[in-house]
């Protein structure tokens, strides 16, 4: 990533990602019309601005539209805004615009679902506030959703991933709609990454990020995806990955030795997500990691999820934490990987 | 409880207690000759003295030997120690102590398990330093436990539930100790209790606890355990059941309407903990309840752990969160239920 403070003398960033995912609905749950693109493009840049990053490469199909941003990504698509920055970025105080912004421009109402979610970051003290600490990122979102529910899995003394979501009480919402699609997520959150693979994603090894995607192997990840990849000056990656039906993938990458960071996140629906959880420790050797899956009811990477409860180990990686927890439609897993002492 | 706090000119009592259950050994693993109930009646109140209660009853049998506190109740057996103190005691100050004692007069020099907990306080802000704040009673037991892991289970902004416990590294363990014997905690902390039942635990309804024991049914919710129960004056009621075998149940109340409280545990086996889970919730009739069970693998409530997971309600409760945790050598489920609305 581009991006970077100095404290000390050291250039640090902070490549663990704020990630924001909000699906939006009308009160009539009539959304024929609505459509999150029609929001201007001027719009979402005035929007970055707040974040305090800015847009640099787009892809777009029927589907969704693409953006890699100075500091990670965005997703926009017909009724799902997602929102993904790292470094010192702060993704909150976009959201009573961008509420706003759904409502003007794109004809939705409300919001449906909203996910909130980050791992613990490396220097919390260089964040900016609201996002110092999750009591105060929470504190903020408590007062926009009446019926947030905060949650922090893994170890709170040492690696863990909070969460922010919506989880009504019954008597408000009587007919808890059932998902009316399949819907899945798969993010892997790595740390102390290999230094040799890390030193792909620089200016030095690499002349530009299709040679960087090529040599690292992200192309053959999850294969048949249209990519836009970025390499930053003097280092950092980003990329995102569209297929034709809708679904994303996306990979950013903080090479520097002293606080690499590797974050993947996917939509593609599996049975299984083995495969693709080792072909991406494979390609990016991690120290450490964490992963997340949430499926819905619908979709067939629910025994994927059962699979991750019961794996003591993978590959090199001997799990130190799991967690499940029950969210509204969704099934949530947590896990926490260490690498076996050498 | 007898002990409560004036502020503002209202009696407030924290009814919600502090766990703490450590398991000990010897560096060899052979402990045949020591026992915690070897160390001096005189060091355990100087012990309680650092935790700022008292104890106020005493019943013994060859396994184990349970005191009523004058903050709710602690067990010893020959290598398990349970204090669990309501009010504002401090339990982790007692922490340095007990280990030199359980060293010098019990003959064991390791601690093998621990575990710390608590539901949410409804007045942190009365605590005693360092329990006003989960962070500062990590930070405390993270000086004198390298390994320790912190978690916390539920909504973080609503009603959840604090656990430090042990988790060691692989590699500084080797060989992690398979359980010798099976063991399993069911606990059930409820809230907003029908005051009609709480009245029961009062001077002014009930002559002594004997009666307020029968009244409210509590000698029924597990038949055949030795009863030494103490009602409080003016109101607040504690109990401690034991069995022949060395099992415990344990019952702590807080009648007063604005802050009522009342928890049940038991480390009973049972291959299902729905019927004891029905009874408790029969005999108090609770507007809110979390209950954790923890099993670990020898144990038959192995599989209670997996029916509470697809429990979404329970007669006139429904089911607000669940989450699941492995550590180490036990499954732990926790689950957070409100009444329906009537």
């Amino acid at each position: 990533m581009a991006a970077t403070e100095v404290l000390n003398g050291l250039q640090f960033f902070e490549g663990v990602e704020k990630l924001l995912e909000i699906w939006f609905t009308t009160s009539d749950g009539n959304h024929k019309t609505a459509d999150l693109r029609k929001i201007p493009r001027v719009k979402l840049e005035a929007l970055m601005k707040i974040v305090r990053c800015e847009i640099i490469s787009f892809v777009k199909n029927d589907q969704i539209d693409a953006y890699v941003l100075s500091e990670s990504s965005m997703f926009v698509s017909k009724r799902r805004f997602i929102l993904k920055t790292c470094g010192t970025t702060t993704p909150l105080l976009c959201l009573e615009p961008l509420l706003l912004m759904a409502e003007q421009y794109a004809g939705f109402t409300e919001v449906e679902d909203l996910y909130y979610s980050r791992k613990n970051f490396k220097r919390p003290d260089l964040q900016v506030t609201p996002h110092q600490h999750f009591d105060q990122e929470v504190a903020l979102l408590d007062t926009l959703f009446p019926d947030g529910a905060a949650y922090c899995l893994g170890a709170v003394n040492r690696d863990c991933w909070y969460l922010y979501t919506l989880n009504p009480i019954p008597q408000r919402l009587p007919s808890l709609p059932n998902p009316d699609e399949p819907d899945q997520t798969l993010e892997i959150m790595m740390t102390d990454l290999d230094p040799e693979i890390m030193s792909i994603f620089t200016k030095e090894e690499c002349l530009n990020a299709t040679e960087a995607t090529k040599k690292a192997g992200i192309d053959k990840i999850i294969p048949n995806m249209i990519i836009d990849d970025f390499l930053f000056n003097p280092c950092g990656y980003s990329m995102n990955g569209v297929t034709k039906n809708g679904c994303y993938m996306t990979i950013h990458i903080t090479p520097e030795p002293d606080f690499s960071y590797v974050s993947f996140e996917t939509n593609v629906p599996s049975s299984s997500y083995k495969e693709i959880i080792s072909k991406v420790l494979e390609t990016f050797n991690p120290g450490k990691f964490t992963v997340t899956v949430f499926s819905n009811q619908l979709s067939p990477t629910k025994d994927t999820s059962k699979e991750l409860l019961f794996l003591n180990q993978l590959a090199d990686w001997q799990r130190r934490d799991v967690q499940q927890c029950s969210i509204k439609n969704y099934d949530l897993v947590y896990a926490f990987f260490c690498r076996f002492p050498s």
